[in-house]
């Protein structure tokens, strides 16, 4: 089966909501598959989506349930809120217990406490709790099969067929006595060797592994990098203690690149999908970074102010001031994109700073003389062509070309090296956002423009 | 092993590569990875990692070429340029098909067909380079291994025991006679049933399917969705022709990341690292936005010049001239990376516009009142305080405020709305970078605030 059209289900789903037709929404739903039921959920609006939930959840309790476990946790608890803790733990149990560890994170403080203690009796759920949001400890399903290294194939497989609820299993990981991780064997392989064949003959010794304690980044990138369906996860003693599939780094992949392009786009980053983030929470995430760059621009009124008399002298230069500026501001989110993205996948380290910046002084020079010529034609051209700009158009064409290699530098070397200080500092590159580069670079960029004519136009316009 | 210093070993490299110890260089690569020593390969200027790449390869074939296949296509294209076509072509035809056809595509011209006559006798990479760039047909692995439905379990078990050089399997896919796609059978299940049950009797019927030209973002999204660990690739005839495994995916989400995110910044997508992008190609994909954008943002000078008698009779006009439009660039750039992700990850689509639009509306509204709110007071604060900006200082504050309400709910309309524009033109929603909302906003920012100037102001300033 390809790809359903996700919007004419949507639509008859909202139908279906609509007339109250509950009967014909269920099976509706009923023919889909979690993911699809997830979808329908995340793209409608909060009331009808909680009653689709509760309408599907009687009768097709391993959709629901499934449904659940596919939404961001912050999402699904909108599910969850409102029913008795013993019913949540209960749905909760029917879940991997990264999933639901992850959703009781997101509980609100009492209803969760509730929960872990109706959920009390494996455990797993409280222990991938204690680790801390976005490690490797709290994604990983904690229950790894694993196998003692005298172990042979045929044992092996016979122990695997034996396995009551089998996950999806890629690789067999073999570990001694005190379950310290010694080795890996491909399913694959398994099957190819002779049965009497122990597994300590047969595993890989060189195991690529992730600590319990790592970011969940860190662990997308390797897991990436090696191209791997699973890595295994160990505490500080090198003990096997879980193990993360590749679909969920894909998950963390996502979820990280969305973080990273708000952050970029100069907003706080949102913990749910759009469609879904309440209108204040929205306007809140928005809204405060939008007021600290305010904050940082009203500089640039002040700076205004200081040479208010050179533009009451020369009302020309006004003219040119949102070209400038801009032009700075455009040049450093360039490379504070390119910086931002090289970082995050591994390309740039904070060690190479210096190399970044001698490589960026030229391509800004480059560009700032590029960008420079076009403003001094620009200039040029509408003073002969439409008699604007008076007699003294040829200094004030200079004016322009001279401040715009000077801006355009700046904004280059500015834009590339503050994803650099956001690392050093312990903040997310990505927070060297546009607009970021752009507040602080239209501030200095006036400060350039305004001396170069000032010391350019000293004796005739000024 | 947990990942090695690269950094120290990069070091190393480069120390070995000055003092010309070639043999001690090649026992210090042989320790490494296929990837790692890609990686190396990549952040090592290029002169000084081809002398690499050429040493090592006489004495480890497999495992320079296994880095070469880690490489981007057109980074591998920079290591055989130079090469007798028989011997990239020996070099290719050790490589997995879609690797060598994603290399042979980026190399020049003559020497790719020299390299595909020299290739011909398998096939493979010839019919991969009919694919279209970008489509499933182009990174699938072209050599499925399937069974017939009446197959039995065992002899399939036999079959893949017998395969002489056993891919990376993940599932086991049936077809008919005419090798149209019928079902598919995890290799777990299969080693878990009786050995006489013939495959049609477990496999699934209801697989999920690409066709060979869909497009290798969709793909990406597809396989990310429904946690997928590999995909089949079908014909227009619904026939078996490739699978695509999930490890070729996460470097399509990368690829495709990397090129959204250096689009968002407002530059045109690089086709290869950045540390590896040649400096005059950098600037060119740099410049050619930076110019396109600044000719855009000429406009603000005309709209400027338009205003020229008002800010003459009001120098204190001009002082607020970048804090507003610099206002309306942000609130769009946060609107505009707002919608290009929800688009990406498809929690949004082209006919949600009319919805999106209402709710920025009130997003835009909500923020352009709090800005205003700000604009206000810093006027207000700064006239009381420091006795700046005249007699009139209540109604330039009103002039300030009102145009942010303006200037803020047009960006972030505008910003919101540009994705859609893009995606209905058939370009790329992330083309919508901050820097092109922020130009396009700017010129009508200046309207705005000049205009409510205009209306407020007559009588008094101007």
């Amino acid at each position: 089966m390809s790809l359903p059209n996700a919007r004419v289900v949507l639509s008859s789903v909202q139908r279906l909501l609509r007339m109250g037709a509950t009967a014909n929404l269920v099976n509706l739903l009923a023919k889909q598959r979690p993911v699809d039921v997830a979808n329908l959920l995340k793209r409608l609006p909060e009331r009808q989506a909680r009653a689709a939930f509760d309408s599907l959840l009687p009768g097709h309790p391993d959709l629901a349930i499934g449904a659940l476990s596919e939404l961001d946790a912050k999402a699904a608890t909108a599910f969850l809120i409102g029913r008795a803790a013993e019913e949540v733990a209960r749905l909760l149990a029917r879940m991997a217990p990264d999933d639901s560890a992850g959703i009781v994170a997101e509980l609100p403080t009492d209803l969760a406490d509730q929960v872990v203690e109706a959920l009390g009796q494996t455990g797993d759920v409280r222990r991938l709790l204690d680790y801390a949001d976005r490690t490797a400890g709290r994604i990983m399903t904690p229950n790894v099969f694993a196998l003692n290294e005298d172990v042979t194939a045929g044992e092996a497989i016979a122990q695997l067929q034996g396995l009551s609820r089998p996950e999806v299993v890629f690789y067999l990981y073999v570990v001694d006595d005190r379950h310290h991780l010694l080795g890996v064997i491909s399913l694959r392989k398994l099957v190819l060797v002779r049965a009497d064949t122990p597994l300590k003959q047969i595993m890989t010794t060189d195991v690529l592994f992730v600590r319990e304690d790592a970011d969940q980044e860190d662990v997308a990138r390797q897991v990436a990098t090696y191209n791997m369906l699973a890595v295994p996860v160990v505490d500080h003693e090198h003990r096997l203690v879980g193990v993360i599939t590749v679909d969920d780094i894909i998950d963390v992949i996502r979820d990280e690149t969305t973080k990273d392009i708000q952050k970029i786009g100069g907003l706080e980053a949102l913990d749910e999908p759009y469609v879904q983030t309440p209108f204040w929470t929205l306007v809140q995430k928005r809204g405060r970074w939008l007021v600290v760059l305010f904050l940082g621009e009203m500089l640039t009124a002040t700076a205004m102010a200081y040479f208010q008399n050179e533009i009451a002298k020369a009302v020309i230069l006004a003219l040119f001031v949102p070209l400038i500026i801009s032009s700075g501001g455009n040049s450093g989110s360039q490379a504070a994109s390119l910086m931002i993205r090289a970082m995050a996948v591994g390309e740039v380290a904070l060690s190479d700073w210096w190399f970044i910046l001698r490589r960026e002084a030229h391509s800004g020079l480059a560009l700032g003389v590029i960008l420079g010529t076009v403003g001094f034609v620009r200039v040029t051209a509408w003073a002969l062509l439409a008699h604007m700009y008076g007699p003294h158009w040829f200094l004030v064409a200079t004016v322009v070309g001279v401040s715009l290699v000077g801006v355009v530098l700046w904004g280059t070397l500015a834009g590339a090296m503050l994803p650099f200080v956001m690392k050093r500092m312990g903040a997310d590159p990505a927070t060297s956002s546009a607009p970021f580069v752009a507040t602080l670079v239209d501030v200095t960029g006036l400060v350039i423009y305004f001396s170069v004519a000032a010391t350019l136009l000293r004796g005739t316009l000024l």
